[in-house]
């Protein structure tokens, strides 16, 4: 198993130095726990990195010729010196196999490494939360609270935390984004500020339904701290209307509604592109997806209260956030009218995200959510709502999250000649295994997503173990999607039989929707300067050991 | 110009081999005009083969060492023994440079060798016409029937025809196929019985609107010959409703509606998959897609009047048609009654096509449209109208019309795993310049057509001319697409400056709808054992002469 991870690190070393330069630079090093979780201990709140970055730790002590020895002295004082007080930089410095792997359980210290090849879920779940608490992914995978999960790892029990390490840090007052809420540890950041992270591939196709708490967040600006008691969301009537300013409360008495959505980033993949020439923004890998239940008033019942219909000609539904950048412009954003009054489009005014009031992270006290459509016109933190006769003003409507062929550059790009992203194109993306990983021959697990815009259902998802010279069908889990209304994604798992001959895998998938649209095999020709709709088919490199 | 030919004859000698070993076998000698022609000249029944077939022949007699003096006895013929008495078959044996090229026009025979390349519409338009008569092509493009135009033609006179060969041909009874009506001799025909044949692509994008005689022609079975005085349409009406059996003027009494549609056979382009591995079906090229302005009633209001609703559950609408087999067996298919209900939709029952009764082979009396789905649902010779609880069991609706994965076979294929193929995905081909050609450097002009299925509008073709390293972007003709109902295709084209460096040019183009889907790259990938939904990059190469 030591053996198994310290190849995988190896193997990962390319990737790890080209991630160094990527705007992980902006990540900050104290992560905190989403605002949405029930904190049951005082030591939520501090993680440092995420894996990646913890490769490229292991991987400078590894490059030392002490690495073995220091892992030795490590394992030593482990077993000799329990139990006793510790610092939270301490179990910090303990989050790979060389140097032993601790955890924390509200004040207690734990040393897991032995247990980390035991873990029930697997390993590189249990080493997510290495160097850190276990409490924010004991609350997403609630059954760990039972007895004998506690008896079991009181076993492994080294010492407690210092009682300073309670306190939770201090924000500066002058920061903007100093009221943003408090995140998971499990989320990859790509950016600190504005907040934009990614849940890690292990978790994202875990379940079904994205809990809360790792469910991507792409934040444009500050996050608003909004009182739900003077929230007022205005909408503006039709010319034979009225105007509505509705609380909360009054929002809640339209019929609510409920439907299951993915949300995409226009940006999903975009690292993918990056790499064949530079693009600009955020370093998404394949997270910035996620899946809830929304539940809401439909936006068609409360523009019809507003006097609005559906008109012969071609109008939009403008929305404006109440975030907004220094100089006061806000978050903006439009959707075709035809769509929002469209009773079976089911575009909500959400307001409860998996059975909870939405996280603040995720558009408190209210969102839009748009079914089949790119993640960007999903307005979070809603103030305003208007029928126009053209799209959006707004910054990101009109000079962002559009589409150009590739011989299109920052010198030449016309944003008025594409049209804004609405509905996404078929898209799927490997979880399991990860590029890099080593697998054991036999039979192995292939793991992943497959999702279409417009309603558009997935139908099929092909598989190839070899570079795309022959396909295996995957078998789709889950619901089964509603004709026309296909708005969640689709779980996939193939179990393929490998030979110890294999050495490598070059594993692809591709899906297909019910239009029968597909991914294209390369990136290469789908690049354009913003690095957004990459769909070509996901491709993950293994290596296989008998 | 001969030598140029010449070239593009030996340039297209690898694929007239191929060409040779598919269905072109079922092609008959004598095609003949279509019934919707308004034939002017007792002479226009008779053409003989397609450029593709000719280059075949001209290739034997190149190959041959005689070819150049044989070119130079015909010549002399010509010109020493005009004017003369010459049969059709005299006429049809000059229909290339190398024999001369002769063409007719009622009685009269010319030999245009020498204009053909001072032809203004080009000589590959002109050639269309080789060895035949000249009235098909003129009664599509009108404005030939001028004064200047046939004294031009004087010029080139060498005789007339023997007055025999205005007969036109016997039909033998027993045929099941000998009621099938005359058609027009550009078609190039990919099967004779059951009728199946695309237009060149040299006429294909010629115009926004395909003429109905070289609309391309998709026949499962002897075409029927309906009487429009006694025909009726049988509609079964809801439980609560009431069954309708509807003349042709009932018909025309309900709202008459006009959509200008593009339909598309699912197996356009087949002959690129069958390159990869063979495959079941006809050998389509790039032309088994066409564009009309249909007119006829909206199915929703017909079904509305036979009592029929949108329903919560699932349903179908199931067409029949009045064309069948030796069994009774009648082609079938259908659609879901949520497409054929919503008047967004545009789903007719149409009894026009381009202001005319609907030709024969389209259909007549009535044929269903469905705008943005396969051509295979577009149930021609329409005879019953039923709502049922499931799709039709028609084997073309469950047993066909289906895609696959790639690693399905003909021993694993299980028809009732894949859905039926409604609407279709991103497509466009060039038609211009076709492969094989010859261009000179200098300014070449790049033409072809992009469609999606769904109304999905077509945002943007982009063309290679370096086998994909380069793009740019062609500029798209036509009518502007109406949101979510762009239901005609878009004809585009490039004019891309060569230099005399590049002696060959690999050019591809590759289209995006406004969901921003894409083509994929290969056909490999997305090939299937039925050679159906054909959509990768399409892909043309040509030689650069100075």
């Amino acid at each position: 198993m030591l053996l198994q991870l310290y190849r995988s690190v190896v193997v990962g070393l390319p990737q790890a130095i080209r991630v160094k330069s990527t705007p992980l630079r902006l990540c900050v090093q104290a992560c905190s726990t989403n605002d949405s979780l029930k904190p049951q201990h005082p030591s939520l709140d501090f993680s440092d990195d995420n894996s990646r970055t913890r490769g490229w730790k292991v991987m400078g002590s590894l490059l030392g010729l002490g690495a073995v020895l220091a892992y030795h002295e490590h394992q030593c004082r482990a077993s000799q010196e329990s139990p006793r007080m510790y610092s939270k930089e301490d179990v910090r410095s303990h989050n790979n196999p060389e140097t032993g792997v601790w955890v924390t359980l509200g004040s207690e210290v734990f040393d897991v490494t032995k247990f980390v090849e035991l873990h029930p879920g697997g390993p590189s779940k249990l080493m997510l939360a290495a160097g850190g608490p276990l409490e924010p992914f004991w609350s997403l995978y609630a059954f760990h609270n039972q007895p004998h999960v506690r008896e079991l790892l009181t076993e492994y029990k080294i010492g407690e935390l210092n009682p300073e390490d309670s306190t939770p840090p201090s924000l500066e007052a002058s920061d903007p984004y100093a009221a943003d809420p408090m995140r998971h540890p499990a989320l990859r950041i790509n950016s600190q500020r504005p907040f934009n992270a990614e849940p890690p591939p292990e978790l994202l196709t875990e379940s079904y339904i994205t809990p809360n708490p790792i469910f991507f967040t792409r934040n444009h600006l500050p996050v608003p701290n909004l009182d739900p008691e003077t929230y007022r969301l205005h909408v503006v009537g039709a010319p034979e209307g009225q105007s509505l300013s509705l609380s909360l409360d009054d929002l809640r008495k339209f019929p609510k509604h409920e439907v299951t959505v993915t949300l995409q980033c226009a940006g999903n993949r975009r690292s993918e592109m990056s790499k064949v020439k530079e693009v600009k923004g955020l370093e998404w890998r394949t997270g910035a997806i996620s899946t809830a239940r929304w539940a809401g008033a439909r936006l068609c019942d409360v523009l019809a209260q507003a006097g609005h219909r559906v008109c012969e000609t071609e109008a939009h539904v403008c929305f404006e956030g109440l975030d907004s950048d220094p100089t006061g412009t806000a978050y903006g954003a439009s959707i075709p009218l035809a769509r929002a009054m469209d009773p079976e489009a089911e575009v909500l005014l959400a307001y409860e995200m998996n059975g909870q009031p939405l996280p603040r992270d995720h558009g408190f006290p209210v969102r839009v959510v748009v079914p089949g459509v790119v993640g960007a016109r999903h307005v979070k933190w809603l103030g305003r709502v208007s029928v126009e006769s053209e799209e959006s003003y707004s910054h990101w409507q009109r000079r962002d999250y559009k589409g150009f062929s590739p011989s299109v550059d920052w010198d030449t790009v016309d944003f008025d000649l594409a049209p804004s992203i609405q509905e996404l194109p078929i898209q799927s993306a490997i979880t399991q295994p990860q590029d890099g990983a080593i697998v054991e021959s036999g039979e192995v697990t292939i793991r992943g997503y497959a999702w279409s815009g417009g309603g558009r259902a997935v139908i099929r998802v092909d598989v190839s173990l070899d570079g795309g010279l022959t396909w295996q069908e995957a078998e789709l889990e889950g619901e089964e999607q509603q004709p026309r209304k296909a708005w969640a994604w689709r779980i996939w798992q193939l179990k393929a039989q490998v030979s110890e001959e294999q050495k490598e895998l070059n594993i692809i998938c591709k899906a297909v929707d019910d239009s029968y649209n597909v991914q294209p095999d390369t990136v290469a020709p789908i690049w354009n300067l913003r690095g957004v709709l990459s769909n070509a088919w996901h491709r993950v490199h293994v290596q296989v050991v008998p």
